[in-house]
């Protein structure tokens, strides 16, 4: 009964697909919790899930961290140089939701079973959360310049603040330099300490390989939109996304956790295909979404991305319909992205990406094993 | 008798500046040699000095090197992906003088006192050597873009190649992201790969502070040189330059030969020391170099850069001089740029930079314990 009312809430009986999005996004946060879940249910058979108001524990520590940055001895700041760092920093770590972050004390907490952490636990789980705030930060600043983007989180891009501009490729670089010393000096004693950074190069070196290959597939050569398919479509999503944003998380927890990540490739692929269906919901908004509710003006079509729609509309449009495609993609002019926008509703993506959202949800749930798939779907159900 | 003699070289004598300047540059680069060769006299009495064909064991290790980030189970390649970054690295990568590579092993065989390293040894040594060319690669692919660079080791910068643009930004994060993959390839079972990985970090960090503060000495704001003086320039070479260049190849040849860089404390600040004294050429040559031969057009007058010229010249300018710097620096037209050069004629700061040259020797020298002035004196004399 739970798991069919859990699958119910996804069927096209709402009144908007953007509220099924909503609803499958905060199923998907919660699926994650349920994971790490599982991945303790090996050892425990306890799991009552985290939640509580680990908000109000992450922010605190933002600003310690902020302040150890500013007083780093491995630089002579000057003052000009340390308003820079902290305006940056407020700009470009503050501002999003912190679900990264945010899941790294959930996930820890219920591998651990419990519902309050130790001050010295929840230091250390929020500090890593923080990691991969930075990451994320670091990520879209770039991301932002080579995309040419205009606005991130309701506000400027970070490299059109006046005065900013190129100097934001650096800043880039500084924020990813904290990570490491921001590791360096609360984790260099850990037993872990070795697995922790080897984490966080190897999925940053992920994130930097699936974006070269938006970029390239995006950008090279005259456009080909032959080259678009749901591979190449999988693989950018699975590694420029999927991996910092659905797999890092509870990898720090397993860390933190004493585990060794080696005995957790399963949770890995779970987490991995969860962090591609959720790009795919990007990709929707990016399109259809409220410029206001989503932070940012998306500009895909324009960009010639290779988007889940584009890839769904090729893969359904008749001849006459591809040529539509091939004459309007990728340009900036307001008719031609209206010209795309109107061929995607002709051809009902919506439906698609119901049936896709479903696909997945059975997918995953059948390749969880017993008490994963168990903890899952009760966490599906609670609140909605 | 040798002191004086090795002095002797430096002053001006000779007919060009320029002959002067080359003869500095090898002489630092035999001075680091010394400097390790010191940092083990120590322990060691006889000091050979390394040398020997370097060259073309470090050249065989590229390949290598090469075929292993192609072939990284990390990423799932597509051809086009993978001709991308073959091409990325050999653009980026090589085509340098790899002075700083070089170094590494030339430091570790005179740490070692031996001329011939074991294969093994050898390998380790032109791995983490061409780990410095390729953090230099990262480096120099996004200064370029951020200083909006014309050319760059006599071909245009990585970001003018057609097709290429702003994916120069993610190209260099590769590039750094290949550092992380060589060392934990081959490194992770050492005993000091923990201290190797916190030692990139950090020199890592201390550079992109360092470009931090010369990005915003240099554009923030309002133009006004009042910031430009000896001290912020220090700082600016120090970060930026100094460490990765001077101090990173020794220290890496200190980790091979199993010493611990806590103990090396006088090495790093002497290394540093030169490493701004290096910096001051360098500027010099931005100006006054030959294009042909240094491989870039020099644009630090246009960029509005703390270069040692600029701070010497408000040094000693009068009034009226002032108000031609004040009125013509950092303008990109070319008769303002003619009247900042030939100021810094009328201003003899050529003397200028000889006197600074004599001054840094003779600080240097005496700085040095007595093994280490020995073997950095005698390594002066050698082939001058």
């Amino acid at each position: 009964a739970v798991e069919s009312s859990s699958l119910l809430i996804l069927l096209p009986n709402s009144n908007t697909l953007h509220r099924n999005l909503r609803s499958f996004s905060s199923l998907l946060a919660r699926v994650r919790v349920g994971c790490a879940m599982a991945a303790a249910a090996v050892a425990l058979s306890n799991g009552s899930g985290g939640g509580g108001d680990s908000k109000a524990e992450f922010a605190e520590i933002y600003s310690r961290l902020k302040e150890e940055m500013l007083e780093d001895p491995a630089f002579e700041f000057t003052d000009e140089s340390l308003q820079w760092i902290e305006r940056m920093l407020d700009y470009n770590v503050l501002g999003g939701k912190c679900n990264r972050g945010l899941s790294v004390i959930d996930s820890y907490k219920t591998l651990k079973g419990v519902d309050v952490l130790r001050k010295e636990e929840t230091f250390l789980a929020c500090t890593l959360g923080w990691c991969i705030e930075w990451l994320q930060a670091y990520f879209l600043v770039l991301d932002d310049i080579m995309d040419n983007s205009q606005t991130r989180r309701g506000q400027p891009c970070w490299f059109r603040v006046p005065q900013v501009g190129l100097i934001a490729v650096n800043d880039g670089i500084i924020l990813r330099n904290h990570i490491s010393r921001i590791l360096q000096r609360h984790f260099r004693g850990k037993p872990y300490y070795v697995d922790l950074i080897d984490l966080f190069n190897e999925v940053e070196f992920k994130t930097a390989s699936g974006q070269l290959l938006d970029l390239i597939t995006t950008h090279e050569g005259e456009k080909d939109l032959t080259k678009y398919n749901l591979n190449v479509h999988r693989r950018i999503v699975q590694y420029k996304t999927a991996y910092y944003s659905f797999y890092l998380p509870v990898a720090c927890a397993l860390l933190l956790s004493g585990e060794n990540l080696d005995n957790f490739g399963d949770v890995k692929n779970i987490l991995v295909e969860m962090g591609t269906y959720f790009q795919v919901q990007d990709d929707y908004l990016d399109c259809f979404g409220d410029p206001e509710s989503i932070g940012k003006i998306g500009t895909d079509i324009e960009d010639y991305k290779c988007s889940w729609l584009v890839v769904q509309a090729l893969e359904h449009a008749d001849e006459s319909q591809k040529g539509i495609l091939l004459e309007n993609y990728g340009k900036s002019d307001p008719e031609s992205v209206a010209k795309v926008k109107d061929l995607y509703k002709e051809l009902d993506l919506e439906v698609c990406l119901q049936l896709f959202i479903i696909l997945c949800i059975l997918h995953l749930s059948s390749s969880l094993n017993s008490p994963l798939r168990i903890s899952c779907i009760s966490s599906f159900s609670i609140n909605d």
